[in-house]
């Protein structure tokens, strides 16, 4: 169950990301984990501050962090930056 | 002076503001704020952690920040995500 609060972003529009986030807080789970790579992290940006102007105004930065991950490819690895952005109301 | 330490991104290569960075720690300027909007927002997260990975070592997130910014064009204002990325050595 630890994991069914995280939202991982990718090519998608942003607001069907924002509608996922909405749909958890109004589920009545009280923390959401915004994560995303690359390209990906102006997106989650997005994401986190649409929701929190639009749509559930209570919610609040609990934490951002941003880190290195390495990708294992056919020709060699290589470094992606990565965010995670914890909202809790 | 308080504003001599903060990076704007923009659409220049990621390693000319890596530059930037890694020389005014360099200069002993020990906290450097990387600001971007928008899609901008990816390129400013890798240039902090290319930064802290390939040339200074010792530095560390003191802050991360986003917010919305509106901005006032021709056409109306239109709300865009911003990053503000507080780097510490």
């Amino acid at each position: 169950m630890a994991e069914e609060n995280v939202i991982f972003v990718g090519k998608k529009p942003t607001m069907n990301y924002v509608l996922a986030v909405v749909t958890q807080f109004n589920n009545n789970i009280d923390r959401i984990v915004i994560k995303a790579r690359g390209k990906a992290i102006s997106k989650a940006v997005d994401i986190a501050e649409i929701t929190r102007h639009k749509f559930i105004q209570t919610a609040k930065y609990e934490d951002i962090k941003v880190e290195t991950e390495v990708l294992h490819g056919e020709r060699g690895d290589s470094n992606v930056s990565s965010i995670e952005i914890t909202l809790k109301r």
